[in-house]
């Protein structure tokens, strides 16, 4: 009879019984250690709290969108797969989930997206400076746990803790430094071995190899142990990511929760993409790089439609009106349009790129397997429910809609 | 012969020998702790680290320009003048310059800035996704010194030190949600007490009250002392912003490294602008917040000008083009004009509204004047240069015009 939690009252009617080992585990172990995870959040996010303005309440909004909550998942397999206890791993998971949603925000604002767990991202709802605001509040407020976390693992597990997660939040800016210098110097001649860097310190550093970590670290494990399993982390993340730029051409965005073909919209650096360009004859590829060197186009919130007919049939321009009117041609004009983003897809399709990532994705999750499979075989790291949804997670990583 | 820095080696020509009381003790002061702090963070900010874009560099884009280095100053001051030494307050003086530059970079954003220090803000210069992201990367980076600092100050102040970074950082993540808010909602019905709260948290907490605080912990100062002096702090901060606020309308630009005005142009709640309201008759007051509920007019950047002129000639405009055009034309007509800036500008001189506040600076500021008495009459804070410091920092506050 194991559970997600150590002890029954936690977890509602034990969920993880015998029947665990059924094909909704993974579903059922993500959903447990979310609302875990979640009931911490709302533990040291004070929204009650006077003079503040609306700060706390929006640091909640992306949290409490549906959402897999695969890090604190990550981290409290990880850390009772070795022997490790709830207790001692639940804070540090919950302020990961915080951090996540405090890069989401950030690079919504980064990137522009509309969409974010199938709404609208927070700084289209609020505004961009709120939004940066919201997201700085989250990072600074993450610091007291992981202190009061002393109090919770002693002194010197919370301070390797607070170093790893100093490492993540400065591996991730690196990241989207490489990403965002590629965007706006229109790069992209790029191997693989680039793309796969970048999304590493992007991504797959804070989705996998952080929580994997410190789910590690809180249960003591070894130097080597711990260096393995990062190299699992690594091998998953990548796939996760590289799985993550497929669902965005072939996904459902009911599951996927952002707008399909998006990537391609805001001319996002893929391996998929990267694959096609790099397959592609000189004139198509000049064609394609023409085109991602274009804006994506803006678009126009809902709420401001009412006024535009009012204002046209006036025609009543001010001089500083004019300039900013061109301003926007400019930028409009140089927008790309359906046919480009057409003319991206058929690219793709004829050089079986889609494939080429998926086949990417699979050897990575093999090889995350393999790893899994060596520490399954040491000491300290028998059958459980929580080495299972490790499994479990290889395949799901791969096979995933969502 | 005291000197700032414990050894002469560190201060060049031990600037601060008897000739230390002169009239540009001040100015010698902040310089010589600003080059220090200076050498700290280029120290840690590592700019030849591969695969991590231009990330490093641009940190460091807004510490090299002229600026005060006002809180690295107070935390040494205070840390010396109690009988601290440089070497274990150094460190986190830095920290806080790092800090404050995130913080600058961010609010540029939020405020859409055009100017900072007499140069292009981060993100009209590199584009608002690069300068989200060069924030984000200096707060993550900013945790590694702090951790460090065990080694230096012992593993209980350097918690310590960590609990008031923390606070910081939130605190003046609050007074920004709340100014943001009464901008958003087009709030000016407040009264002083709103405004000063608000400014204590954005501006006075992270300026002054934090660096003297960890000054005190660093020099292991009595908790009343430490109380007494962050009693200093808040006054002699709400003095410091209460002026920049006056200096937005009566300085120089050349001196002041911003656009004089140009809060006004932002509508900006400052304690001359919400006295000016409070003091105007209903007609006045209704047309200052119809005035101030409009937007700021969006300026064009220099380097598209020269592309207008063939766009109007072309007049080649898609169905997109034309919306995001009237969208435009939305914005610019809503926004504040040289007349309006003008009447708020009446509106402030009709009822004294600089006066008042130049009253209230000075107020708190002669309140600082006697807290710091109070300190001097105490043991273990006897005259030095560092304490001369502060002292003249007291007059500077409300006399500067930079």
């Amino acid at each position: 009879m194991e559970s997600v939690s150590d002890s029954a009252a936690l977890t509602g009617a034990g969920a993880f019984g015998p029947e665990a080992a059924g094909p909704d585990l993974l579903e059922r172990y993500l959903l447990e250690c979310r609302s875990l995870a979640l009931a911490e959040i709302a533990a040291f996010v004070p929204t009650d709290r006077p003079h503040a303005g609306r700060l706390y309440e929006l640091m909640l909004e992306y949290p409490l969108r549906d959402a897999k909550g695969l890090r604190p998942a990550l981290a409290i397999a990880t850390c009772r797969a070795l022997g490790g206890r709830l207790a001692g791993v639940l804070r540090t998971a919950a302020v990961l989930e915080l951090y996540h949603n405090a890069f989401l925000i950030h690079d919504d604002v980064e990137d522009d997206s509309e969409l974010r767990r199938s709404g609208e991202t927070l700084h289209r709802r609020h505004g961009v400076p709120i939004a940066v605001n919201v997201g700085d509040g989250m990072l600074a407020l993450a610091l007291e746990p992981l202190l009061d976390n002393m109090r919770v693992v002693g002194m010197g597990k919370a301070l390797r803790i607070l170093q790893t997660v100093g490492a993540m939040a400065r591996a991730s800016a690196e990241g989207q430094a490489i990403e965002l210098e590629w965007i706006r110097d229109g790069l992209w001649e790029l191997d693989d071995r680039s793309y796969l860097r970048m999304i590493y310190k992007k991504s797959a550093w804070y989705t996998f190899v952080t929580p994997i970590t410190i789910g590690a670290l809180v249960a003591g494990a070894s130097d080597a142990r711990a260096a393995l399993l990062r190299r699992f982390a690594m091998q998953l993340g990548l796939a996760f990511q590289i799985q993550d730029d497929i669902l965005n051409l072939v996904g459902e965005e009911a599951n996927y929760g952002k707008e399909i073909g998006g990537d391609l919209w805001e001319g996002k650096h893929t391996l998929i993409l990267i694959h096609a360009l790099r397959a592609s004859d000189g004139h198509d590829r000049e064609r394609a790089e023409q085109i991602l060197r274009k804006r994506r186009p803006a678009s126009i919130p809902s709420t401001t439609a009412a006024r535009l007919d009012a204002l046209v049939a006036s025609n009543d321009l001010t001089a500083e009106g004019r300039r900013v009117l061109v301003e926007s041609l400019v930028a409009t004009a140089d927008a790309r349009t359906e046919g480009d983003v057409r003319f991206l897809k058929q690219l793709i399709d004829r050089h079986g790129s889609i494939g080429y990532a998926r086949a990417q994705a699979q050897r990575r999750a093999r090889h995350a397997r393999t790893i899994l499979d060596q520490c399954s075989q040491q000491a300290g790291f028998g059958p459980s429910v929580h080495r299972m949804f490790l499994e479990r997670l290889v395949d799901f990583v791969v096979e995933r809609t969502r």
